[in-house]
């Protein structure tokens, strides 16, 4: 490991030198949330640093944008904000630097023991859309569903598919899943009504945004990671039974709205950039607005584990990568933007479920069991869907020499629908 | 004309006593903006109202409601605040009521002439969901697009269906639309790219959300009537050669999400009161959660004109009829919850495209020009669809005895795409 903090950092953790993701917290109840950056088992409460006046450098010593409750006023800064803040915190934690290492009550007011902090969403969404990026996932969908002669739409090879999600019902990794209520697909003539049969989670993650754009003013593909801050876990929870009668032709609605979770830590774009790897080669070529110099993808290897209601043990489902995303999210956001629609900071812009080419590396149940036709296992028990009681946990992590670039983990409880 | 103002008004105004509808305004660019109310030929300032004492009811005498930029906090109080507010304005307004009228000072500032202050949106929107509650509208695009052994598909009947719309680009009426680019659908193997060549407005009207629920806990069909403030009039402005390339299989996209036009004005439930009529007979019967005790629409008669480029005179495309939907207001509102997903104060509930049963009420170009087919005659001129420089007005008023309840006028002008 190239960078040495002061703080004593096992070589498991998510969460070293050359990571700091940002996330939003309360160091109690009663306090007011706040914005930090997670160090090993560490939180380093970023508005104690600011008042110390630790943030010199010539963007933020006169911000208040650590002094505020999310970090849009952070994300619409944009990269020189984002780069100086970088620099600034890890010199601020290194094993050479004493103004923070040697401080014994600024270290503790301002390093926070992980375990004892509240985690919040880190930022107000005003939007969010996801897209529908991997092939594999498309693939499987439509052989479930149309059959294996349009399995995939013409217009998926053109074009990143998309739909606007439900922005109030996103929540931060740890709240409960409520089971939604609504209309079944019918087996007679009319529609089932009552809890969902076939609840699913769905292996994804989000882009968040920075500085956006103004309506009318598309961003060009080859600038837009300029627009992105980082990314987050993401589950998108889906009620398959909800969603498959509801959902022609307008797109799925209700058997998403319910909740979407995301992981409390937004890793840089700048902590992700040694684990940059080519996107897939694109057939046919993507239209000039979509055709990037540099089409990057990241090497994040995610994982899926399921604890049932009760049990000490979680079983692995599924493992995948984010670098099997077809689209990048480069490329999802300058499309998003191409008709002039303004992006604003903090808006969440999700990948569609990211599954691989094997079914051990399918991202839901819907593709893992086929619609229910096979059982994955747990141990002495199997699932087909989500029941209630089952605990969800997504994680993510880069792979380093000798560390790792991790998000940590973005998990769910289902509990029962409310009578 | 039971209520009668110290000011004058003429019978033709959309905003007599019986209606005074809300917005948000600046009295001129460098002021802040606050809540009004339409009345007559004037917008009463509500901060100056709350300012002087004049809110002297038990809810709104010590609360900072009409101090705000939007009407979000006024829209949270739920309807005893609003019936109380009404109830204090009319009597303000009253001919009767000394402490406005005789009060110069207080007429000079809190009574602005609308024609000089500068109309914003009047609420801050955290979502925006669109329906598709007129059957018309979808027997038509269902006969277009798949023919008509399928016009509407079946779980059309038993659901209020709906997709999440962009709450970004969502505008104030008078706000010019710049034409989108985008991908088109293919006549031959690639996908055209570049200025949408089927640029169309969509007649609709949307509901306000009021107080708005928790998460998880659903809205009762009987009770979705407090949790709506008012209606406004919308353009829901769509590509539709955009939409029709990418909308399968994940609904509307790009092909909406360049914008979306709002009245200034919400007139609200308790000024529509009088104009409730009965909802259409709906077979089958709904399911349990979406049936209605008093289920009821509104007699508000629309319009729509377009005045092309450089010419005075605006030509009457199509008349058609809020009454017309299917699905009411409420049903579309309980729907939205019955899977636990939260609506917040401000969210706008888009009604669909409100097509009649003729085809001189059809809410569209699309429907009206049956896709490109036919043509709508403009005086000398025609359109299948926008052209550049044509300015789309809606209007909406309904017709009392002696007096209007009007929405006055939602208008957007099509600029040319950015080259």
């Amino acid at each position: 490991m190239a960078l040495k903090s002061f703080l004593e950092i096992s070589p498991d953790s998510h969460f070293p030198m050359e990571n700091l993701p940002y996330g939003v917290f309360k160091p109690d109840e009663s306090s007011a949330p706040r914005p930090g950056v997670a160090i090993g088992d560490y939180v380093l409460d970023l508005q104690v640093i600011a008042s110390a006046g630790l943030f010199n450098g010539p963007i933020l010593a006169n911000s208040d944008c650590f002094h505020q409750p999310n970090l849009n006023k952070f994300l619409e800064m944009g990269r020189p904000a984002w780069k100086e803040a970088r620099a600034t915190i890890q010199k601020l934690l290194s094993s050479a630097e004493p103004s923070l290492r040697d401080n014994a009550s600024l270290r503790q007011n301002g390093l926070l023991p992980a375990a004892q902090v509240q985690m919040l969403l880190p930022m107000a969404i005003g939007d969010y859309t996801d897209f529908f990026s991997s092939m594999h996932h498309a693939r499987n969908c439509g052989l479930m569903f149309r059959g294996p002669e349009n399995a995939i739409n013409p217009n998926w090879f053109h074009l990143p598919i998309a739909y606007h999600g439900r922005a109030s019902s996103i929540v931060v990794s740890g709240t409960d899943i409520i089971r939604p209520r609504g209309q079944g697909h019918p087996s007679g003539n009319s529609p089932y009504f009552g809890p969902s049969r076939k609840l699913d989670f769905e292996l994804e993650m989000a882009a968040v945004v920075g500085p956006g754009n103004r309506l009318g003013e598309p961003v060009d593909v080859n600038e837009a990671a300029e627009h992105i801050f980082g990314l987050v876990l993401m589950n998108d929870w889906s009620a398959r039974d909800i969603q498959a009668w509801e959902y022609v032709p307008l797109g799925p609605f209700l058997g998403k709205s319910f909740g979407t979770t995301i992981s409390p830590w937004i890793v840089t774009l700048d902590a992700l950039q040694p684990f940059g790897c080519d996107a897939p080669q694109q057939n046919p070529s993507p239209l000039p607005y979509l055709a990037e110099k540099n089409s990057k993808n990241y090497d994040i290897s995610l994982e899926v584990q399921i604890r049932p209601a009760g049990e000490e043990t979680s079983y692995v489902v599924t493992r995948s990568n984010f670098n099997h995303l077809y689209w990048t999210v480069t490329q999802q956001l300058a499309h998003h933007t191409i008709n002039g629609c303004n992006l604003r900071p903090g808006d969440l812009l999700g990948t569609g479920t990211i599954s691989g080419p094997e079914p051990e590396s399918y991202g839901c149940l819907l593709e893992l069991t086929w619609n229910g036709q096979k059982n994955v296992s747990l141990g002495g028990t199997s699932r087909k869907f989500l029941e209630d009681g089952d605990e969800v946990i997504f994680t993510g992590c880069c792979k380093g020499n000798g560390y790792n670039v991790g998000f940590g983990t973005c998990s769910g409880k289902i509990v029962p629908s409310i009578p």
